[in-house]
Order: C-alpha cells, then sequence, then structure tokens
C-alpha cells in the first residue's frame, strides 16, 4: 500500500465494502452571524425570514409526500410533526420581535428563538412534549440553510449513486433515504446506537460513523484531488480510504466480491434447518415489531416468532388501538406462521418509549422505573392490558396451539400470579359475553422474559408457574451490568460477552431443564452467530432474532458439533473478561 | 376507642409517639389570584414587591445565622446560595416588565417570572445549575407569602413544643428545626423518602409522611374543636389520632413510656458486645459520612467503621478538597478509631449526586450510568482519584493495619486490577517523592463493594485479587430488582426483604467464605434488627450501619441462638415472596 493514501478509521455498523464518487452533505449550520441590521432593513429581512420558512415547509412536504408513498405511513409522521410545528406561530412571533426589537439578522433571530422552544420542551414533564425539541432543532436547521442559501434537501435529489459523508444526519433524513442511490454512508460524529447507525443496519447500507477528523481530512483531500475522485469504505472493519490507488480498489474489490459471495452461501441456507454436523436441531426463530414483519421473516426462513413486541403496536399514535385492531394484527400473524409458535410479549412500555396518551410521570430512571408488567398491572393503566389481553385470546381462538403469551420484566412469583390471575378474569368475561365460544387458556401457554437479576435468582419458584422462558439478554445485561445500554461512555462493558452475563446465561438454561421448562432467547445475543455454539452447548431450546440474522446463525450452528458447543461453553464458564470470551468465541 | 376519633393513616417514619397541641405550617402559597392592576396602581404595586423581597431577604439572612450558630456551617450553605439568587437581578427585571407590561399583580408575576428561571435552569445540561430550579421555587414561596402577609418564618419562631403539620416542608426549612421545639411531624405529601423524611429521621422526631387528605381533615377538626385541643402521632404505626380522648392518651402514653423504656434498655447496650446466647460475637460497625460523625459513633458503640462514605467531603463545594485536606480527614477517623477497622470508600459520584465542579454530562439513566470505581478511572477524573488514594496512602501512616480500602461499583476483574493498579502506581510516586517514607500497601487491605449482580457472579474471581467483600444491599437491591430505590411508585419491589435479594446475600457470604475472604454488609438491611438473626445465620462477618441502629441490632443478636438463626435461614431461602420472609422475620 502506498505510503500517501489517506486512511482514517471509525466505528463499524454494516457490513460490506463501498467505493464510488462521494458527496458532502451537511445539514448542521456552520457558525451563526452575530450581525445586527439596519433599522431600514428590518423589513426585507423579515421578508427573507418568511420566504426561507416557505421553502422549508414546501421542502418538508414534498418529503412527506415522498416517503409517503415510497416507504410508508407511519414513517411519513415525522414531517407531519414539523409541518404542524410551522403552523404554530409562536417561532415567527418570537423571531420577528428579536429582529424588530433587537435588530437581531434572521438567522440568529430563528437560531436564538428557536432555542428558548426547544429548551422549553426539553423542560417539561410530559415526555412526549420533550421529545419535541429534536424536531424543533430540525426545522430550525433547515429554516437556516435556506436563509444561507444551503438547500438540505439534497439527499433526495442524488442522480446516481454515491457515498455520502456527513458530520451526522438529522433524525427526518433517516426517513427520506433511497437505498439504491446511497452507496454507503460515513460521518463524522454518532456512535454505534445513533440514528444513523440504526437508519444504515435498517437498510443494509454499508456503514462507518463516529470518524475523527473526517470533515477536516475531506476538506482538504478536496483541495488536493479532482472532486471526481473517489472514497472507499469498509463497513466491517470502520476503515475508510480516500483517493485509493488502483492496487488499494483492487483489494477491496476482493473482500466486497467475498462478503457477496458469503451474503449469497447464506441466502442458501434461508430453507434449511439449524441442525450442527452430528445431527442436533435448534429452533430458529424471528423477532418482529408489526404484523407486516412476519411474511418477510417467514420467508427469511423463521421457524416462528419467537418474540412479537407488541408496543410497536401502541406507539407513535394519538389514541391506543382498539380491540379489533388488535384482534386483527395477532391473528395475521398467527396466520402467517400457521401452526407454528407465536410468542407474544404483552405491552412493555415505559422505559424510554414514550406514549403520547399515557403522559407517564417523569422518572430519574426510566430504565429502573415503572415498565412492563409494572405499569400493565397499575390500576390505572389496567384498561390497556385487559384490551390487550382481550384481543389475544379472541385472536387466539383460530390458532389456539401456536399462541404463546409473554410478560415482560417479571420479578417475581406475586407478579406472575397476578398477570396469570388477570388473564384467567379476562377469560371468564369473555366466556360471559358470548364472544368467546369455548375456553382458550387451558390450551396456550404463559410465560415470562428472563430479564431481570431478580427472576434468575427465583427461577425454581417461577418454574412451578411459568409454561416457558425467553432471555432477554439486552435488559439481563444492562441490569446485570448496572449499565444502561444506551449510554455511550460505557462502552467497555457494554462489550457483548460479560462473563457475569455468560454464566447467568447457563445457570437460567440450568435450572429451567432441571424444572422440565422450554427456554430461548429473544436478545441480540440470539442473532449474533459468534454466540451459537455456546448456547447450543447450554442446551437453548429456540434462538429468535431479526430475520436478517437468521442465516448467519444457521451457518454457524451447521458448522459446529455437540462436543465442541461443550467445549466451548467449559471454557467461556472459566474465562475471566470479556476480551478472553471474545477470543474463545471468534 | 370512640367511633368519633379522627384517625388518619401515613407512613410511618420515625418511631415515638408524640401527643400535643399541633400548627399548622403551610409554606406553599394557595391558588394565585390572576388579576390584573390599574395603570395607576403600577409604582405602588413595585413598592410592595420590593418591600417583600427585603423581607424575604432579611428572613433568610436570619436563618442563616441562626443556622450557622446552631447547627454548622455546611448546612447554612443553602440559605446563601438562596442570598446569591436575590441579588442577580433577573428575577426582579421579569417581574417588573410583567407589571409594567401586562399590568400583572405582584404575586402573579413573581410566580411566572420565578418559573421562567426555574424552567431554564430544569432545563440545563449541567447538573449543579439544574438542582437551582428548586432553590428558585423556595425564594418565590417566601416572596409570595410575604406579598400575601403569610410569613413562612413561623417554623423559627416557636415559643412552646408542638406538633407541626404541613402539606410538605420547604427544602430550606429541613436545617433550621429546632428538635427541642418540635414534638412531632406530619405532613400530607411525601414519602419514605422525602426531605421530610430524611430530615426526621436525623433528628431523632416522631413523623409521619404521605397522610392522604390531612389537611381536609385538619380544616374540618379545627372548625369543630378549640383550637387547643390536641393531635396524637404514633410515629412507629403511622397513625394519627386528632383531638383523642383521654382513654387513647392514655393508651397512647404507655406505648410512648414502653417505647421510652426500650431506647433506654437500648442505651444500655453501648458498651455490649453483639454476641448471641450461645455465645458467637459478629462486628459491629458504623457508617459516617464525615470526619466529625467518628466520635459520636465510637460513643455510641462502634467497633469499626464499616463504611466511611468519602463522597461527602466532595458535594456541596465549588473545588475538590485538597490532598491536605483529605489526610486530614481520614486521619481523623483513623485515630478516632485508634487500632480498629477503618473501611474508606473511594469516591461514590455520578448517580443521584450532584458535584458543581465536575460539570458531569446528563445521562438519561444516572443509577446505570458512569458513577463509582467508572468515573474515578475515567482520565479525565483520575486526578480527583489520584488526589484521594494519595491522601490515604499518606493517612495510613498512622493506623496502618486498620486502613482498608474499598472501591464501590466494581463489576468484574478488569476494574478490580485497574483500581489496584493505580493505588500501586499513586504509592510509587509517593515514595519516589519521598511523601511516603515506607511502602504501605502491603500492610493495608483492598476490597470491594458488592453491589452490582455483575460482581455476584463473578464472584470467585473477584476473590482471587480482593481482600475483602462488604454487600452494599442498597444498590444491590436496585440493580437485582430493576427498581429505582428512589422512585416512589415501587413500593411493592422496595419492601425490605425480596427472595431474591435474600438468595443473592447468602450466595455471596457462601462464595467470600469458601474462598477465605472477609464478607460484611454496610446496606440498609445491616441496620435492620429484623435482618440480623438471617445473617448471623449466614456467617456474614460484620454488620456496618447508622450509628443509631447499633444497640437495637445488638439487642437482636444478643436475643438469639445460632440454630436459631440457622432455621431461620433455612426458612427465610425457601419462602416465595417479601410478604412471607417479612412474617418469618417478625
Amino acid at each position: 500500500m502506498s505510503s500517501t493514501l489517506q486512511t482514517l478509521h471509525g466505528i463499524p455498523v454494516t457490513g460490506g465494502v463501498a467505493i464510488g464518487s462521494w458527496i458532502v452533505y451537511d445539514p448542521f449550520p456552520p457558525a451563526i452571524p452575530h450581525t445586527t441590521i439596519d433599522a431600514d432593513a428590518l423589513a426585507s429581512e423579515k421578508e427573507r425570514l418568511q420566504q426561507a420558512i416557505q421553502a422549508s415547509i414546501a421542502e418538508v412536504t414534498a418529503l412527506r409526500d415522498h416517503v409517503l408513498a415510497k416507504v410508508g405511513p407511519e414513517e411519513a409522521e415525522i414531517f407531519d410533526a414539523h409541518l404542524l410545528m410551522f403552523e404554530d406561530d409562536s417561532l415567527l412571533e418570537s423571531t420577528h420581535q428579536r429582529i424588530e426589537q433587537e435588530h437581531q439578522n434572521a438567522v440568529w433571530a430563528v437560531w436564538d428563538a428557536a432555542d428558548e422552544i426547544a429548551q422549553m420542551f426539553a423542560g417539561m414533564e410530559n415526555e412526549y412534549f420533550r421529545a419535541r425539541a429534536a424536531d424543533v432543532y430540525d426545522i430550525r436547521a433547515r429554516i437556516v440553510n435556506h436563509l444561507l442559501g444551503r438547500p438540505t434537501a439534497q439527499l433526495r435529489s442524488l442522480k446516481e449513486p454515491v457515498i455520502v459523508v456527513a458530520r451526522d444526519l438529522l433524525p427526518s433524513d433517516t426517513a427520506g433515504l433511497d437505498p439504491a442511490l446511497v452507496l454507503g454512508l460515513v460521518t463524522e460524529q454518532g456512535g454505534a446506537t445513533s440514528h444513523t447507525a440504526i437508519l444504515a443496519r435498517q437498510m443494509g447500507i454499508p456503514a462507518v460513523v463516529g470518524v475523527n477528523g473526517l470533515f477536516e481530512q475531506i476538506a482538504a483531500a478536496t483541495a488536493e484531488h479532482a472532486a471526481s475522485s473517489q472514497l472507499l469504505l469498509d463497513g466491517s472493519s470502520g476503515e475508510i480510504v480516500l483517493h485509493p490507488d488502483i492496487e488499494t480498489v483492487a483489494r477491496y474489490q476482493q473482500t466486497l466480491e467475498r462478503y457477496r459471495q458469503q451474503q449469497q452461501q447464506l441466502q442458501s441456507l434461508r430453507t434449511l434447518s439449524a441442525t450442527t454436523l452430528d445431527g442436533k436441531t435448534i429452533e430458529v426463530a424471528a423477532n418482529i415489531g408489526r404484523p407486516r414483519d412476519a411474511q418477510p421473516a417467514l420467508e427469511a426462513g423463521a421457524g416462528g416468532v419467537g418474540l412479537f413486541r407488541t408496543e410497536f403496536l401502541f406507539l407513535d399514535r394519538a389514541t391506543p388501538p382498539s380491540e379489533e385492531e388488535q384482534v386483527e394484527a395477532y391473528t395475521t400473524v398467527l396466520n402467517t406462521f400457521a401452526a407454528k409458535t407465536v410468542i407474544v410479549r404483552t405491552l412493555d412500555i415505559g422505559g424510554d418509549k414514550s406514549v403520547p396518551y399515557l403522559d407517564l410521570p417523569h422518572e430519574d430512571n426510566p430504565f429502573l422505573g415503572v415498565r412492563g408488567i409494572r405499569l400493565c398491572l397499575e390500576p390505572e393503566h389496567q384498561h390497556l392490558f385487559r384490551t390487550q389481553i382481550r384481543a389475544l385470546l379472541l385472536a387466539a381462538q383460530t390458532q389456539v396451539t401456536s399462541l404463546w403469551i409473554m410478560f415482560p420484566m417479571i420479578c417475581d412469583l406475586r407478579e406472575l400470579r397476578q398477570a396469570r390471575a388477570f388473564v384467567a378474569e379476562t377469560e371468564a368475561q369473555l366466556l360471559q359475553e358470548g364472544k368467546l365460544a369455548a375456553p382458550v387458556l387451558s390450551l396456550l401457554r404463559l410465560g415470562i422474559m428472563i430479564e431481570t437479576p431478580a427472576s434468575v435468582w427465583v427461577l425454581d419458584q417461577l418454574a412451578q408457574e411459568a409454561d416457558f422462558f425467553s432471555i432477554g439478554t439486552n435488559d439481563l445485561a444492562q441490569y446485570t451490568l448496572a449499565s444502561d445500554r444506551m449510554n455511550a461512555c460505557l462502552n467497555e462493558l457494554q462489550r457483548p460477552f460479560h462473563p457475569a452475563v455468560m454464566r447467568t446465561i447457563a445457570h437460567i438454561v440450568r435450572i429451567a431443564h432441571q424444572y422440565q421448562r422450554w427456554v430461548g432467547m429473544c436478545g441480540e445475543m440470539a442473532g449474533n452467530p459468534r454466540a451459537s455454539a455456546f448456547l447450543l452447548g447450554l442446551g437453548i431450546d429456540e434462538l429468535s432474532m431479526e430475520a436478517g440474522s437468521l442465516n448467519a446463525v444457521k451457518q454457524a450452528i451447521r458448522g459446529t458439533t455437540i462436543p465442541q458447543a461443550l467445549e466451548i461453553v467449559e471454557r467461556v464458564l472459566a474465562a475471566d473478561s470479556s476480551a478472553a470470551i471474545e477470543d474463545i468465541l471468534s
């Protein structure tokens, strides 16, 4: 490799290599000019502001229509929220006041006015309103860019496939990207859990985020080379090469070719089972959030649904879904996976999930607060839970033995008994109303997520009254390590395989089987092929994951044997650091 | 009991019965009049405001001087902060503007103006500034009360001992109370961890908080009876009786007498050891927060310090304590407990503890964030940790075998090794500088708090490199149950003896002893005499608690035998609910 090659490093987000020309997309306005304007220019400054607002409204409207047509109504909602904000006059009035009274220029004025409004939102009790602060900043960026003559719409007007280089994307950008025209994404900011990273993973676009010094290097490179030159990014290693020479391109094209072949090989596993070389088969299932995810998950080779996150039916809307709407949603999924197991997790809100129509109180530590079953069993929220259980029991009539109902955040028998009693009462009501023709409860299974450390310590007790368990590794790790999984400052504790977490999982599977209980896993670890041999060795009954991970996990299982898996278990449980376990599993 | 007696129930906070006349203390202004004033009255309204502010300043100054003289400089600091706020003109200016431009009356104007300022503070990144919102509300209450002719100073002008009935106390009230004149406290609001409850416990005043409907009942009772009639409160049961009849008073006076006798009996245990009827002795030690707590703890019968919470040296000040200041603090405690064990926990900040000079970033779930050893080992905070370790090693020179250093929030060997290496490096520096005459590290002990579920699962690994363990039950329960211990909505999970927590504790003691490691306990459970037999039966080596609990715990231990304790352990570990365990331990 030539020594003049400029190579940068960031956080790898999605596999694959992208090579191509790039555009710099910079939706965040630069330094704001703090200049005042003359008294006789006030009217024209306000006119300029008015035009920028109109142009921003037109831009957001076009984006809304585009996303509505190409993606769907839910994704388009963010733009509706922005259009509503434009209709409210308080931003305009406050900006006018600053122009008229302080003679601030329009950019400065709208900047400060939006700040004040966003701060007000940020200080509110209601979680829904607090989240609106981000929307205010989003529309401010558009208005200011129009005032400064830096249009922000260019991501949608791409004519040919390019790599997008950005400081970061606006939240609203994430809904409007065309994956066919974006070869890759590189950002200076953001971490593995940023908006941009999540988007890239969803769309399968090769991406690297958190590249320190990206913009400076890009500026220097643009000055030095022709604008038409290329950029190369490797989404698996996090490497970025500016103006790669011909050898480098050739080398990475081989990497890309290998990656494509791997992807194709993985595709061929779609219809095969997850069976080890020595003939042991394990269930693999999909995690889904919406009924429309069911068919693609089935086609991707899922043998069932290991986790239906029903809270997605309840979020981003003004009222809770009706009984009928829920019956339809659950029936769709049950029918899609006819005769296969569908594990429906009951409403898990609270924590980081905002639900406008509930107006939940602010909590200092929402992950340690009233969420999951705790919220559903509170008298003031039982109506939500009742409607959901009614809908589940009614939907169960078509595919009764397929439906497994799972309660989240259970800590002890008291909570499990309360939840079971609630379901039984609800069934009795439905029978009495004649809506349910015959009892269904004895035919379906009621189980629990294992995600609190408490539930692990009383698993023997829970096993006597829960029909099955599913390990939620994300929350289990978060609580075990006392480490918020969204907090970017805790990288070291958030490595994927902590010794304490691996031992906890081993304990859960052992106790569950000692009490003859089925135990699956539906957290992120289930979809990580590096963990497959370990989990297989423990004897776990099922792994449920994002549909996109099914083939890679099948491949891992199909390449191992039970004796190998048992040896890995032994070594992992003796290891004393995350790094040591990563070595064993790599 | 006569059926006309009015009995109310609340949350019991401190033991003891109070009987006496009451005063209603209501520092929170009633509904604010939303009336405008005539244009010709603007000047006089501003004058009225000015007088109210002057009166409030005089009141706060008097309170500051009183507390400074009677309590201490740290307790007086809150009033200095309030006086500084009066010096800043923004509240006055914003209020004037509302009076002049909107013709709002002064009460309404100062109400809204303070709201805006408090909201601004509440929305800030910096935790110190966020906490200032409460101060703004505090001074607003004073100004408004003066404007409305409802002086707030009456708590300090008490002439004879009374029971104080309040909706709640202002934060600043908690520093100015005279325990000799307050027989008891009853509040309508607040929970077991509210400001008022903490204050009552510190001062040993019988108190009941969270009494629903208190004010309504008090108003009705006052209308019905002579103002001179009495109120009775039982701080152990949470019961309140308005206008008790003579029989009731007599009955409660017996209760009070028994309580006093118990307290006296407990006092007689001060110099005795915690030895069971069959001769097994367990160490009992005190938790302290400041050097000045050491002497009273020793006098109360503590056999050592099981937890010196050093973060109190770092809070409520503008700069961190210097090396010299810390050497003096640690030496004082070591000398007070000469030749007895003093366990010093290194800085545990982050979480809910605000440190102005660090400007820690906002975290969505601070209890799951960068706190304890995580913060100390971050490169930008290592200077704090280094100064503390230097001071500890220098202080150790006088009482080297007494000093045990304990690291908080350890999850795994990596963190423990990092912390130990840091201490070793620091010792090498001190030796090189000649400040330390000879190595001390090999003579003192380095151990860890067991408070994360992760540490429990890797205890065998930690035992190889930690010299001792101390169980922090508060955080351990919080993480095990995924339940913020400050969140008042999680009462059921916060009952003191959850089966999962009891089993975790049993496991910790068993593994620690299997690896020949000393294991103590310094969380709240250690000071709860109901838990003493269970902990004794597990074979725990030490219990460390608030000095006020020492005698009660000694009494519990002196009344039991090892076979009884072992039987209790067996029953507790088999129990499947908090309620069942409470029954066993009662």
